[in-house]
């Protein structure tokens, strides 16, 4: 059982919408396909992974370091005891292999696009979808049968108005989402509590309604905002500040009652566990949004999920950033609260199985082997293009 | 004034040595150069810039992302005011446009490695060593004109003995140097006291020793190792545990009453800012060693030596790792208590100006325009090849 061969490319998400700190229009991806020598019906078992947006394509550090560890390791060194299937821990160790602690951007991206593989390699050689490999290797047994999703955009785009905006937010709720989130901080407070009660008209119930600075914010706007969003009693405020400035979180705790909610900018359980130790937010009102395919993979987010069990966190106050297929096999094998979901943009990387509709805010899981991608037909056309 | 070409190369860092993480033999760092259309004395003005040891090349990152924003960036947003000279602040949004906060690793390297150049250029449009220029724009005008260095070494070897190891030491004090620095951890803790002990009897002042562990040691065999330490009042014992785990660091401070050094493994001035705020750290007993060129270059080092006043450090506490002459530039213009050089290892990069020799402990600066690697011509003999 060894691995025969590993292609990336990195691909445009070619997106016409800017939050309050990036333009979508130049981010990239990088996929990769791993190719074992593993044969199901007649086909090697390839698995599949890519990263989600708000962090480039990591090619070239794919292409220098990650890759090669991978081509070059022993093969016996990347399955389980029993060699009846690979073993994404003993990946992860041999990917790491001469680097230094610390530093955790880029490198968690390569290594989080590679460690999707695996996984999806894992439970399709287990021939199982994995969020029931992951229940029942490393949960209760019992997974989640549907994953509570929301809808993330409300991105700022050039020409795009109020009435724009309400539309686009109706359209998540005609398709069977209860909850939306839209960006803030590109532009005055002012307009954006504009823009607020004018999707609250469309919503109804603000409790559905979360907001996202996206780390825009320093402390005098960070507070200033938290004082206008008060009142609204929104389903969540998102990352005001730098996400390092973990003083400024627990400053918000002081003056913010309702819940808030950050993390999709630690890539490693040690930020995370900076963010639990001093960021002073609270297990009974806040939520994390680590997200596996920024953070080293899920062999790395079973530590952050770890720490999050030391410091008295349900795994329920977790919806992971990114709204991909892993962290939603994630959500429902390890019981996550959800996930987050882009219906309108980063195509085809956005969304779930093709024939798994969004019904009353929550999803059901693919039941093809592995991560579901190839239930997911655009997303597969272009998977399926990087191997020969 | 503009830029007309940047050349970049990815270089083996071809060293047979171990520190308690990696393993060098596999190490690269990337080298620029940065031409303009500035002429002096019939050839253009180019600036070079390279990363330090510990952290791999960007060369991917750099193609991918930071030449190519440098390059097509408008030629009058790269100038000063008077448009007499690069503005490296300038050069930096540039190069971060489109980038997240947070996650600093790696993108960070290759952001150090082109300021390091701009940098180059700027001094030697101005026609003068970059220390100077640097007393002169930032610092209080009159540049230390020498700066204190200790040799780092003691690497663990294949094959490598208490002999040899003495012998180094031996060749380092000979060189001039009166302070020194050996590896701890890759052994066992008996075994690392047998070795400091023999390097005692060679440096003979304990207080001119400093061990440092690579950020291995999980917390109870950091506390043990201090314990076992203390004793010794060494020069300073360095990053015992996780660089991110700044709750151990305050541990240590607790337990441990001499000088603690820690630091090259954050990357931002956000991250030394959080070792600040929870690292315990001493401001009248530890030293901090963040190293610009892996950490987004003296653009970003100067808003960590502002985050440095404001917690009652002294500029004099920073000793930056990595033994290059942009830290030895940055010490001289804006004092600094020193600077890390590598006397016997990751040639050509380790070490200053031929010509001109460790006296007591210290290091006299370049007088050539610039960082002064004309100065050092192994390295130079490098540089001059990346342009055709």
């Amino acid at each position: 059982m060894r691995i025969t061969a590993v292609y990336e490319r990195s691909v445009p998400l070619d997106s016409a919408i800017a939050n309050a700190y990036i333009d979508f229009r130049t981010m990239t991806a990088s996929v990769v396909a791993v190719v074992t020598d593993v044969v199901r019906d007649g086909e090697p078992i390839i698995g599949y992974g890519f990263n989600s947006n708000g962090r480039y394509g990591a090619g070239g550090l794919l292409r220098e370091r990650f890759i090669p560890r991978l081509l070059q390791a022993a093969p016996e060194d990347l399955v389980n005891g029993g060699g009846d299937n690979f073993d994404p821990f003993k990946v992860w160790d041999i990917l790491m292999r001469g680097e230094k602690p610390g530093g955790h951007g880029e490198r968690s991206v390569a290594v989080g696009v590679i460690d999707m593989a695996m996984w999806d390699i894992v439970a399709k050689v287990a021939n199982k979808p994995l969020y029931r490999l992951l229940a029942e290797q490393i949960g209760d047994g019992s997974p989640d049968e549907r994953v509570f999703v929301y809808a993330a955009g409300g991105y700022y785009a050039p020409g795009k108005d109020l009435s724009q905006l309400q539309e686009e937010m109706r359209q998540y709720l005609g398709m069977g989402y209860t909850h939306v989130k839209m960006k803030i901080g590109g532009v005055s407070l002012d307009e954006d509590l504009r823009r607020i009660d004018a999707v609250l008209t469309v919503v109804g119930d603000s409790s559905r309604l979360a907001v996202d600075a996206n780390g825009r914010f320093g402390w005098d706007e960070a507070l200033r905002y938290a004082e206008a969003l008060k009142p609204y009693r929104l389903f969540w405020y998102e990352e005001a500040g730098d996400p390092l400035d973990y003083a400024l979180q627990a400053a918000l705790s002081e003056v913010y009652p309702h819940p808030m909610a950050t993390g999709e900018n630690l890539f490693s359980h040690q930020d995370a566990r900076n963010l639990l130790r001093y960021g002073g937010m609270r297990p009974a009102t806040d939520y994390l949004q680590f997200d596996c395919a920024l953070s080293y993979g899920l062999v790395e987010y079973l530590r952050t999920l770890e720490q999050l069990g030391r410091f008295g966190w349900s795994s329920r106050r977790v919806i992971p950033h990114g709204g991909h297929q892993m962290s939603l096999n994630i959500a429902a094998g390890l019981h996550l609260g959800g996930n987050e979901s882009y219906p309108g943009v980063f195509q085809p990387f956005g969304g779930f199985s093709d024939h798994l509709a969004v019904d009353n805010g929550y999803v059901r899981l693919p039941n093809a082997p592995g991560i579901g991608f190839e239930e997911k037909h655009a997303l597969y056309d272009l998977l399926r293009t990087l191997t020969p």
